[in-house]
């Protein structure tokens, strides 16, 4: 068993920390040596899911827990219409881009229709949300002929080989490339009452010399418009066109990573740099796209793809196939008819109006924040100074994980309650959720002091 | 519509070259607006698939195509066991690698049970070939704490930023790194009666030493064991033993891409390296893995791993989901169940014996070789010289494909007709690949002296 602790991970399961059970420890103790040290775990106590529905997992004891947490089944968990589109494409035709089909065109057609105010012109297709990025990267070097990049200083932004090195949150032992910079996260909380859109624009700026006096321009500034792992900060609409222009200013293309706000979790738009009113060169999609399904893209402007198309052909073997692009039309066809947007939009609402409300009487609670279904809780040790208060945090998380609801943290200071639950989420489910975290305060509280 | 005539890939088809109907032409123009440029079709007149079953795809127009160039879905397109594991789990769980679930685990088991002789201890799982290489390198340069790569001149590993990087096949208009060393393809058929195993061993020391006279050590040489794109070219068993031997020796690993051999293809073992009796210290695989869904992956030994697992957590969030690991687990069940390696061995004899014979009325065959279920021909305009004849080879595709089999061609001169038929071949199609072929040719020569 590895016995690593991870001081980089938020909410993973570190060995030893807690008694998670016999049948557990020996599940744990076979997949370590199955997988080996890479891979983790979520919460002090692991869970054994075995089954989906809507809103809740199901574990191998049939305990039930409500997934708050999860953005990728976002239409909840073995939605039947996807379901159905998926079955019944498998059973047709599973087959790649090279040969002409129908549904790769409709969904194509049915993404870029999201987006008719914009220049955004084509559709790519990818597995993963990774793989969006990094081709986005690579497209960006071609357009520029620069290597530079940007992003915020707690940034998620994929795995591969050229994202991890502009993706901070994966923690010190992960190099950044040289030619990366990071700024500060827009965080309205810590701004101490500073004009977030002059401020985020004036560290880009800076960035942008930065890299330049090292000899290196900008290819692109890259950021994930609710800015999730920094904290879930969506911040007040527009505040991003300044730092937009200074990347075009420079030359580099702006690439909206719509991996997390994408599809509708905003409550405004599809997508969330709709809410600043500008066109990114590049919008990457992922997680929701095919509610569980791998598939991932990016749509892009004429301009951002159209050296890259003519000198570097794009394929990649399962992205674009058949069943993912099904199951991808059946996610659009369900946030249209279920009306899923303006839902995120009501709920949303309630629920961040009910966190906030808990704030008199929990002193940990320094912020409520997020929009739509995406809803940011920063934990403080004290509202003066704002201090993060990691521990709480990560007691909260596991209480709540006890209590059968599954959340998770974010932010440099690890000490944001991260929740994305799926779009389904129903006004009494919002209710088990509120009254969860003010039972999970008091007790994480109660427990700190002893 | 592009107007690209793109001379680095093979088989592409080329805007205005054939007549291809107006509804297809409609078609295609609609998917050049929709996709954009950096998309590609197959063939002189592309396919409009609706439907697979078996070794067949079958067009929107009913008409039926023998694909035997298709080793994603190696057990036959919608293979009823694959199907029924996927809408099976589709609809009872779609989740990730951070909860506990017995799929993956089984599903590792049952991997590293294929190779119980070597000291590859897990297995780690990507969404395709392509992550799966990316992340093979991003380990080999943790392990090794250099980053030089060696593979060889026509080799396809993917297309990330980082693999885009050693993959010479995209062409000349993607930059190879400058820590990438290419060595010329192992060729029997061109040896000049050299011994390939001195040859290509002495071939990888001279690309080590180049990279060290320019100040960079290896971190590792990866190679596709069958040397696909290079021109299939599976070479004798055990020639890459001395190659694997200087690799080590230099402190870097070595790194077997099964992605095309794997599963069962070679007829003689579950994995192409096995025909060398060598541990890699990485293989990747991918394709056939879920005959179709998107899943891909690498056995890693524990030595490659360790520091990677300790600084650098893994986590993809579509790789490893439990629907891709059922599709995984009914692959490897129906490869067992329905005997067939062996009878890829059996079928491929016949395949390669069939077109062997042609030979002898055919002068623009100058090579027939392969391993199982895996064919090459070299097509050459002068059986002295050994001229590539791409013209005659790019004829016999697009003409085999109005005959209604699909296959394609590789190698550095694009003259290889690369064959890699579902493992389910039946003796009866293998009759009608060796006459369709037989065909062709006639009718390619007849063309080509026009």
């Amino acid at each position: 068993m590895t016995s690593t602790i991870d001081l980089n991970m938020v909410n993973a399961y570190i060995p030893g920390q807690a008694d998670v059970g016999a049948e557990t420890a020996a599940t744990i103790s076979r997949r370590d040596r199955l997988l080996g040290p890479a891979y983790r775990l979520m919460y002090e106590r692991p869970l054994h899911i075995v089954k989906g529905e809507g809103a809740w997992l199901i574990d191998s004891e049939g305990r039930r827990f409500l997934d708050i947490y999860n953005n990728v089944t976002s239409l909840g968990h073995c939605h039947p219409r996807v379901v159905e589109a998926i079955c019944r494409q498998v059973a047709t035709l599973a087959t790649n881009t090279r040969y002409l089909h129908d549904t790769i065109l409709e969904l194509a057609e049915r993404l870029l229709a999201t987006v008719p105010e914009t220049e955004l012109a084509h559709l790519m297709l990818t597995c993963t949300g990774s793989e969006a990025n990094d081709l986005a990267y690579r497209m960006a070097k071609v357009r520029t002929g620069e290597t530079g990049i940007i992003v915020t200083e707690t940034a998620y932004h994929g795995f591969t080989d050229a994202v991890s090195q502009f993706s901070p949150s994966l923690g010190v032992s992960v190099d950044l490339g040289a030619h990366v910079r990071l700024v500060p996260a827009p965080s309205a909380y810590h701004a101490d009452g500073a004009d977030l859109a002059d401020r985020f624009t004036r560290d880009v700026e800076a960035a942008i010399a930065d890299l330049k006096r090292h000899g290196i321009k900008p290819a692109m500034l890259i950021v994930d418009t609710v800015f999730t792992s920094d904290g879930v900060l969506p911040g007040p609409s527009g505040f991003l066109a300044g730092a937009v222009a200074a990347i075009h200013k420079a030359g580099g293309l702006f690439v909206a990573d719509e991996v997390q706000p994408g599809f509708g979790r905003t409550g405004e738009h599809m997508w969330g740099f709709q809410r600043h009113r500008l066109t990114p060169d590049i919008v990457t999609m992922g997680k929701p796209m095919g509610n569980g399904q791998p598939i991932a893209g990016l749509l892009v402007t004429n301009d951002a793809v159209a050296r890259f198309g003519r000198d570097s052909r794009y394929f990649n073997t399962f992205a674009g196939n058949t069943v993912s692009c099904a199951a991808a039309v059946a996610v659009l066809d369900t946030i249209e008819q279920e009306k899923l947007i303006a839902h995120a939009a009501t709920i949303g609402d309630q629920l961040r109006d009910g966190i906030a409300a808990l704030a008199d009487r929990h002193e940990a609670i320094g912020d409520v924040r997020g929009v739509g279904m995406f809803v940011g809780v920063e934990l403080v040790s004290n509202r003066e100074t704002r201090e993060p208060d990691r521990a709480t945090t990560s007691r909260v998380v596991n209480i709540l994980r006890d209590k059968g609801i599954l959340l998770s943290a974010c932010a440099k200071g690890h000490n944001v309650l991260k929740i994305r639950p799926p779009l389904v989420l129903s006004s009494e489910q919002v209710d088990m959720v509120v009254q969860g975290i003010d039972e999970a305060l008091a007790e994480a509280m109660s427990a700190g002091a002893d």
